[in-house]
């Protein structure tokens, strides 16, 4: 059994109940619990050890870190974090004082954000540490944003800039929280995730959960400084791609509001770059435009992308 | 720093909002997300590779233990489980299989109980296998159980046998849900929670977060076959005392309601022992008395207890 079959049945027929909206594959739960006016948002998210953080990362920074990325999820539905439980999972020889440093910075974020720490539990992990938060959130019924509406012409936009998250913003973004209710509230979007996996692994998501395709524009794409800086490591276009963990908001509306949703952003996010990168379109498959003309992105592609 | 100072540290000052009904130190979190009648219940809980389970335990039976351990949560709040998601973190060899099976016990237990699984994830953990399961409940207003209401005089009562569970028990009971729910719409029970770390570890909560003390009778703690049978390993009492994992009911109510509660269990429960096995008492600590007279239970003294 390979991991796609095993991620294929784990997925196929999981337990359900009246109160499940949207379960499993988009970037939080949906559950009706009948509270008048809302859903209820439910997601978790876990960092490990040697993998999203090293012994060096301040432990504050871990702390942070484990948070944003689950509050990210939230915002990638336009909704507000209510409540979170922290499991932490510890060598047998943590330090007491390294951990209560992981909390100092978790709990900053969460205060930040309004999100109460309503408990936990600390286990033991042999391999190491390991941290898993479950984060409850609410948004305004029929406002909740899935990956599953996008609609050929879309525009396709995303904020921020792309690429390089390792050389320092995968420990200090701000999840897109207010970006993201604000678009909710404003514009009528057809889909919106947050982007962790690098766009050429996420923006497919989208695509097949809407059943459509895309084109982007490559002279479009916004990439970051950090990436331009690691040219050598690495072409700054194949790393806004691919890197991941951007935490960037991706969506797209229909693309006669895109002007207009532009000139709004300006102003209510002046700070915080906005960029139409392509359109959606019919068919399947994500295609990159760029002066020697439109290539596939399957899985792969990405040495085309030297300059 | 120790271990306690940690947790005084961690637990002391945690970031809360408006929604929190009760915190970290409780069996759930309970909070008023605005459910017309309800409140919402919310655990997360671990089982570790080496700790919860061994390389020989059926695969099916670890995902059913996740599951239960959560569910036995929700119970000691007299709730009723809702929505979980699961975060499976693997091995580097872990074999799909496997974790497939793991499911197939979990969604098994979830069907049985009408837990809907709203999806998780699965991450990479170098030193073996974790699985963390977050749940949620609702339970109607008022009628949520807390530790910290049992009052001077109150009968103690705990459902089932305790000791031994590591014999088998602890990876095929059945969590106590609908026993909770039908002594929290009967009987005005003061205080309740699940045996999770053994009766002399658990009770201790319940006396502290009620400022109260308590008295048990030896001859009345209901020992489990389990633990008679490996009689030779430790003394019975001192099993029933001390194993964990019993994953029963620990409740107190007014000692004029006990009659009345006996007689009505035996007849919705005919096939769960249920056993009254002392009082509260002012003061704080845990005493048992037996033929010899009282013995004060402050973290040890279990080696009185041969016969």
């Amino acid at each position: 059994m390979t991991e796609f079959d095993l991620i294929a049945r784990l997925t196929k027929s999981l337990p359900g109940n009246a109160t499940v909206l949207t379960g499993a594959g988009d970037d939080c739960a949906v559950l009706d619990l009948g509270v008048p006016g809302h859903l209820v948002l439910f997601k978790t998210d876990a960092v490990v050890a040697g993998v999203h953080f090293t012994p060096a990362t301040p432990p504050e920074q871990v702390g942070r870190k484990a948070l944003a990325r689950c509050l990210s999820d939230i915002a990638a539905m336009a909704g507000t974090p209510t409540a979170a439980l922290i499991t932490l999972a510890l060598p047998k020889d943590f330090d007491a004082g390294h951990v209560a440093r992981i909390y100092d910075g978790l709990n900053e974020l969460a205060r930040q954000t309004g999100v109460a720490i309503v408990g936990g539990e600390t286990t033991t992990n042999p391999g190491g540490m390991l941290i898993s938060i479950a984060l409850l959130g609410t948004v305004p019924r029929g406002s909740q944003l899935l990956r599953s509406g996008a609609k050929v012409g879309d525009a396709i936009f995303v904020t921020g800039e792309l690429g390089g998250s390792l050389a320092g913003k995968h420990l200090d973004f701000t999840p897109r929280l207010a970006e993201a209710r604000w678009l909710a509230e404003h514009f009528a979007l057809h889909s919106l995730m947050d982007l962790s996996d690098g766009l050429a692994g996420d923006l497919p998501h989208i695509l097949r959960a809407s059943g459509v395709g895309a084109e982007l524009l490559k002279t479009t794409v916004p990439v970051s400084r950090a990436a331009k800086l690691r040219a050598a490591e690495k072409p700054p276009f194949v790393a806004a791609l691919t890197d991941g963990e951007d935490f960037e908001l991706l969506f797209t509306l229909a693309s006669k509001e895109a002007v207009k949703l532009v000139d709004a952003w300006k102003a209510a996010f002046p700070a915080v770059k906005l960029s139409c990168i392509g359109r959606i379109t019919k068919g399947s498959g994500l295609v990159i435009r760029d002066r020697h003309g439109l290539l596939p992105l399957n899985g792969g592609g990405y040495e085309h992308f030297r300059g």
